[in-house]
């Protein structure tokens, strides 16, 4: 399984593939074709094809990834102006409605860009209560849900713990008290199965650059079910969201499609990279990753009880297999530190997460048992000797 | 000035870079350097040195092509994406008024985006009765201003008949009735010198695929003068806008500088490309380019009036070179039909503009002298002999 993708450096244990996944070998291919031969020989005629970039790899996602219909799914723009103009279009269709659902442990800019909405429409934020290392489930939801609610919107596995939530009990507790349910898929898609249809999923975003191996703010992705594509209206009407769009008539009229919740020119450069991520994770398969993965993520646990809880880890994801997705979080004091020792000296790479989290993503299209061992020894290495303690004053990295 | 293109087909005349430059012949090595070295080989952290890109690739724009104050420009998202944030933030500024005021010969995206944002708000738009060959004057606007206009937004060049706006003028207007101003560079950018600060511009956004040649759906860019950086807020609270972003904490706090206008991760794969196009204008620097456009569009228009307006062709842009951009539209009751047989059947490539317009713009970093002399001779005989009628029932094409 770990053929597909570039390694430098065999003494690197690249264990943030939760952050960025590593490089796909067919990318730097897939580029360059899409700029020589393209961009460089058919010039302008070129968009002949370009134009349907983002639905059909919006359509290899919905087959592969997202269990979504066709023609359901886009590539374009980046997950939070996705998860703006999706959550706007939501509330938007319940103006009556005063009230929006999410959690103080949702990803960050999911909350801040409902707090911007919230704002400009006057509406009432309510956080719901999760428990931080399970997330959000349905019986959270019974103290806030009622008919003020327009809109309930998770995580489907938590960045920090890994938790998956249980979409289609969430699903069922809003839609009872008619509202829409939006997911951000930047933790799962690629790591878990997903089933967006079966599980009455309205509206759903995701980025491309963790398990998707699209590269660095590679373009992220929509959903929105079939049925809601006629009713909803999202803000940002720019003229790839247009019918006729080169007629560049007067009026907006949006697409009767998926298409409609476009905007602006898609990245053809950034979807060639992108491509080449989506097909090597494609070539494997969703069941055969998640098989690997939770062989993983079971290992990595299983040896960290072994020989780092007793140097004060504990385990800051959920124990259960089915309940956790592609990373684990191991809790310790000195998180901080150890997590930038551990890059500094050990070669090991994994991110800090507040406040004491060592978030490790062993990753099922590219990392070996081998490197899962390696790794367990170089952080009780790290940690007994002490020789984290020189980063203390450390500050924090980029995700 | 030709060498640094790609030219794969010398019996290609292109006369496109309107709509899409050229490749620059350094692209494939940058994107090369930022997938194999970066992204493969530093991984994660090269977010050390990606994440200010948006800044550092803004600063050159800023020096080389709008005459703007450091740190007052970042790439990011779409033009389409990036007008909505900056349109939003000038009328969320002066809630109390009512109006905007733009023009119908506007472009596309940016009239449909007014429209969705005034519709939201309850807003009235103005649309200003403009001269299509000249484009809006500040004395256009003495009809619609008043001290319920709270913006004023119109294309620097106009996408058709490439009119120069006179930037100055009209934000003096706009600024005696109070309101804000928000240009569109899309068309001016890297054809003509822009001088943003100088000129008094409030807030502007464009593309960067077309003169400055950075690939299909690059990047766009936008500009705020600094006076306005702590006073405007944009309605895409992502989390690349927030203030210590990566403490990832509770409450969105945004960033005090140019930085707020940001939303989601930055597209670095994308901006490879275009930092290749930005540096191979830069190197000949916007005087010369400026001046060879001139010199290229004087000649076109030289050649046209002479062996075309007899074939029933007229002039539908500005006659005088410093009311005219980097493009030439010549208009014909046929041109749809000219456009279409053009490309099929002689190899030049322009666009095709509703309502008989064809478009032609001979860039100045890579047309030559032999290339607008030929292009008017295969216009000649394919219009003289009748070729372009096979033609007439042939559809729009893509920009």
């Amino acid at each position: 399984m770990t053929a597909n993708f570039v390694n430098h450096d065999a003494n690197v244990i690249y264990l943030d593939g939760n952050s960025l996944g590593r490089l796909p070998a067919g990318a730097a291919a897939e580029l360059q074709r899409t700029v020589e031969v393209e961009w460089g020989g058919e010039l302008i005629d070129a968009w002949e094809h370009w134009i349907d970039e983002p639905l059909r790899l919006g359509d290899r996602l919905a087959t592969v990834f997202l269990g979504a219909e066709p023609s359901s799914v886009v590539l374009a723009d980046s997950t939070s102006v996705n998860f703006f103009k999706l959550a706007a279009a939501a509330l938007d269709s319940r103006p009556d409605r005063r009230a929006l659902v999410t959690d103080r442990h949702n990803f960050p800019t999911d909350r801040y860009i409902l707090e911007g909405l919230a704002l400009a429409r006057g509406l009432e934020i309510r956080w719901v209560d999760v428990d931080p290392l399970y997330g959000p489930v349905a019986s959270d939801l019974a103290q806030v849900l009622d008919d003020e609610v327009s809109l309930v919107t998770f995580s489907h596995v938590a960045y920090r713990s890994a938790a998956i939530a249980d979409m289609a009990a969430i699903n069922g507790a809003a839609r009872a008290a008619g509202a829409m349910n939006l997911w951000d898929l930047s933790h799962s898609v690629g790591a878990i199965p997903i089933e967006l249809a079966a599980n009455g999923v309205d509206l759903a975003v995701g980025c491309t650059y963790k398990y998707l191996n699209g590269g660095p703010g590679s373009p992220a992705f929509l959903y929105v079910a079939p049925r809601l594509h006629q009713q909803l209206i999202q803000p940002v009407w720019g003229w790839f969201g247009q019918q006729n769009q080169f007629a560049m008539g007067q009026g907006y009229q949006p697409q009767n499609d998926i298409r409609r919740f476009l905007a602006g020119t898609p990245p053809i450069i950034a979807l060639a990279a992108t491509r080449a991520g989506i097909e090597s994770l494609a070539r494997i398969g969703m069941p055969a990753l998640r098989r690997r993965s939770v062989a993983l993520t079971e290992r990595l646990i299983e040896l960290a009880e072994a020989r780092l809880f007793p140097l004060g880890f504990s385990l800051g994801s959920p124990r259960e297999p089915e309940l956790r997705g592609g990373h684990v979080l191991l809790r310790h004091p000195q998180a901080r530190a150890i997590s930038v020792g551990l890059r500094r000296q050990e070669q090991v790479i994994g991110d800090f997460r507040e406040p004491d989290g060592l978030r490790l993503a062993p990753v099922a299209a590219y990392t070996t048992d081998a490197e899962v061992d390696e790794a367990v020894d170089r952080i009780h290495r790290h940690v007994a000797t002490g020789a984290f303690e020189e980063y203390r004053d450390a500050g924090n990295r980029v995700t």
